[in-house]
């Protein structure tokens, strides 16, 4: 498929930085399984990046991200607090209920954001055998609305947690277009935050296929013990590890995560401003990272789509999703926005 | 590490055509989850091979493949009966127990193959609700122990399986070694027997990383139902599909599968042939594969381990295990060899 | 505990013929497991009941029953749609999500009832393998809410599940309460209706502690295979089965449900009418089985509940549930109605 | 079924006082789900027997009491060791796999019985993320093979199990036999021997129904948390819960669990030395508690079979089990034995 889309910023290729570091670590025989010195490399990056007493595990996905995290810290009996647009509760085909047997306590929210008010009124029943006890709240930066969590929003939200002996769990799928974005490091809204366990996003920032569970939790002796074993268990340990550990390093050890996700970034606000104001488009979400929500005529979708390739978000209200990524033009979007201009004046 | 090992074929680099075949897709947007024509074309490359009516699902591991394959066919209560020495009951850290749910029946054999015999005498209690009933017969070739099974061996374990109402499943990390060995095509020994489920191996024959679940049972309707299904929801979708079609493409639309597996089963003859009747060495399995099993004296292993990398199998026999890849060169054969006859002459 | 309650129908004791029944059995050995006569004699009760083609397992509970019925049905990746305030979504502690691996999709309702349409606009991502797919619709006769569901009712939501491909599966804890309470019998809302597996309740019916799995989907062939099975591995094989089939040939093969439930339907209404109408007392739900669910001034509930025994069912909004059952009597009533009028007269 | 059978300990009656107990309780309200009185009372008399410090959780049945018990302690990736012929291997239809999700590692005994060498021979591969990890050493007490273990034998299993870091479980459904042969109290193999968790017997000791998890372990703080959780999650908590703690209180609070037990035991030994030198029948096993193993010629079995009630034990060599349990007489012993020698004689 020659064309641009904006359909989610897992269609862009792998960033040419980290195809010529996976060839550059082609070279004769090396430990499987994560032993060999690449990936002590990655991990010595990742906790360059979010704290030197970081445990590490690199995965295949963000499912097996969230999966091996989430796990390490829940009793069968324990539930997983989350919003109701949440990608372990929508997009992963049920994953955590099966393969962690726990409940996910799914909570409705304007943008996809927790708050402490609604992690709180969600908890009743503690004590109470009948009752799933709550174990952990997981949210994602940024999150599926594209909205963004300030660094004292998830302070808070750690601290809801921890009073009530729950582990913060942040889905970091996006964490660099989050970063990039609120001018802050990547432990500028985790490690600095109170985060116990995040899901390190590498996929949709320009590597070819891999994701790092990060445990971070210093007030939860042991939190990580039992990781190198939950990985292996859950299907996630590859075999040929250097070439999960080069792509990790490539993005991590120079500014390759921030150029890609300011990027990215930059180009969404660039096609949000190309859109707005144009008459029958309505963008209904915040335009924080790399995404835009938006309303227009029902049937001007299906031509765009052909042309371009992007989701109707919400089958009810026809709400659209743009997703810029790491590769995208000034020319891709402006084609975009021309296109959008172009369709709705027809139709209007 | 610059060394040749004989650990693994899994500590071999990914072969060239497969590292260009990654790079040639690597240009522009395409879909993603295994959407995209490469995928449809490795797909069809499979299908070659093994049949026009297998359903392929690409995934990134052979635990992922096995799980999501062996889940296809059982219910809760059924078991799988499998070599004690199989991978899934010893390198998957339980994972077909606590993500399937199911009960593994590991009969002790000589050389890691199932019979006939083997399987029927396992059978008791059938229909007694207190007892596990039979689901499916998993048999690897080529084994963990480096041996073959014939065409009617497995034809015949099919047989037994079906009869049963069980599945055949085959665990092909290394069918192409199989394939190879036996001058017969990847269908000689899995669709040509009546194997219903194979996990197609691919990282061990020169990939990066990429395994296929393939559904071959025709007299199963209904087999493959949910496949997708399944490898979503156990972690086993690859986001960027493209790069995992690409590896699959490149290893079957030519001869490279067998150039690689042909190659090191050769390396493997010679290293054989080469410390054959060294005094104090003593090969102890028939090797038929890629795989030498040898014994030889313990105080002479450490030193040779550090030198050129391979794993002692057996802790208490002493028993040590020498490997070789598509990558393996006469040289490093007779590297090996020399060092073993010479530290044994030394140490006698 | 001297006094009487009215917190749920489990705080009940034993009918005095059921546990003569049970005494009656308990003369010399029998066959373990449900194999003997006794418990023949009760599955042929319930089939005379529900359906001479049912398949009944008898198990421990309502839990039990909820989760070997359920899982009959489902594949891992299906979800069970039922509404938020169902006891398989509250009150077991996350056992189908654990046990089945399955997720529940909660829907709000205002009265504890599922619709067509609530059911029809919970089903989006049909096919999409990133989303659980529909499997079950799981309701409750007599609700959790203590309302109840006409013939009809249920008749669309088993032709919306149908339709869909899912079963209809009813949680009849109460359903004696809800037949007494409709004039129909035990068929009446199950079997006639198209309900497919049905948990049949006992033990708040008046027994010591048996509920039934009951399989009646006969369009859907196949469907109780393994009911055995499930049922063992799940924990709920009794050892000595006699004492359950008594229990449950008891209640069946005369009225001993009907009576029961009657009785304890119609001391509800005694109480409904005799706190209607008290100032400061507010029946904020419909009074159809045996529960009354009213709101009334916080500050008198301790002093009533020391007195009497029931539960404040929502802690945010003070409601507080009063339950009959088949041992609660005229004077039990109007004491507590007596009571209920003499504290609020006191506080207002 | 009239006859008196030598089929289970299961398939005799509930003791009259144990009735008698069920019914003294059966009298106005109780709180649910073993709030109650009486469920203390039982609690109370459990830990006289077993350690004040004991927790309890009376469940429904073995493998039920099996599955809490060992849940307490085992992290998915560990795995439980116990004998083959163990009963949480061979009759609970592969439940610890599917509702805990762990291994089962068998090792084959000559007499159903673990030593701390076979445990320690069994143990590999700690530390290595492909293999599952010792968690838990299960023993049974009385043996399913009929034997017993020793004070000195189980305490240094729980020597090697504690050393290894695992806990100690003993599935005690007939603790009681094992006690009542052993001269000891029920503590005698159990908490004084460095017992963690203990699965009580009751149901084969006279009751209706009704088992017991003891959690013993001091030395493993927090290893009975979550204990309510599991039991209400596995779905083995009772709705009348008096009814079940009335049970164990007849039977402990009193001697009954001796006398039944005892008089099992003498019953078998009766019927042992009634067999033992009839030509043509071989006891093949120790007769230490309450059954017969023997091997006869195969061609009476089944008409002995058809007027007394027993099981071949083994398909395969024709050994038969004969059970004697608290209610056998010494005329049904010298009515099976009459039979035997009559039987053997004709064949001869």
């Amino acid at each position: 498929m020659a064309r641009h889309t904006f359909g989610s910023d897992n269609h862009a290729p792998v960033h040419p930085e980290v195809l010529a570091a996976i060839a550059a670590v082609n070279t004769g025989h090396d430990e499987p399984y994560g032993a060999d010195d690449v990936t002590a490399a990655a991990v010595r990056a990742v906790r360059h990046h979010l704290g030197e007493h970081a445990e590490v595990a690199i995965v295949f996905n963000g499912t097996g991200a969230n999966l091996v995290g989430l796990g390490l810290a829940l009793r069968p009996w324990q539930h997983v607090i989350c919003a109701s647009s949440a990608h372990i509760a929508v997009d992963e085909c049920g994953a955590p209920e099966r393969l962690l047997g726990v409940k996910l306590v799914e909570l409705d929210t304007p943008d996809g954001k927790l708050t402490p008010e609604l992690v709180e009124a969600s908890i009743t029943g503690v004590g109470d055998e009948h009752r799933t006890q709550p174990g952990a709240v997981s949210i994602t930066q940024s999150t599926e609305l594209g909205t963004l969590y300030t660094p004292d929003e998830i302070r808070a939200l750690a601290g809801v947690a921890h009073a009530r002996g729950m582990i913060l769990h942040l889905d970091g799928a996006r964490i660099a277009n989050a970063a990039a974005a609120l001018g802050l490091p990547l432990a500028g809204t985790t490690t600095d935050c109170g985060v116990d366990v995040l899901s390190l996003g590498g996929t949709k920032n320009g590597l070819l296929g891999a994701e790092a569970v990060v445990v971070l939790g210093q007030d939860r002796p042991g939190l990580a013990d039992g990781l190198a074993f939950a990985r292996k268990q859950l299907g996630q340990l590859g075999s040929k590890g250097r070439y999960l550990g080069a792509q990790f390093l490539a993005l991590l050890e120079g500014d390759l995560w921030l150029r890609n996700a300011s990027h990215a970034n930059a180009m969404t606000r660039r096609l949000a401003d190309g859109v707005r104001g144009v008459p029958g488009v309505e963008i209904i979400r915040p335009v924080q990272v790399n995404a835009v929500f938006a309303l227009l005529p029902a049937d001007v979708v299906p031509a765009l789509q052909e042309r371009f390739g992007f989701y109707v978000w919400d089958e009810r209200t026809g709400e659209v999703r743009w997703m810029c990524s790491w590769d995208t033009t000034e020319e891709d979007v402006d084609e975009l926005v021309a296109a959008v201009r172009s369709a709705v004046a027809v139709q209007v």
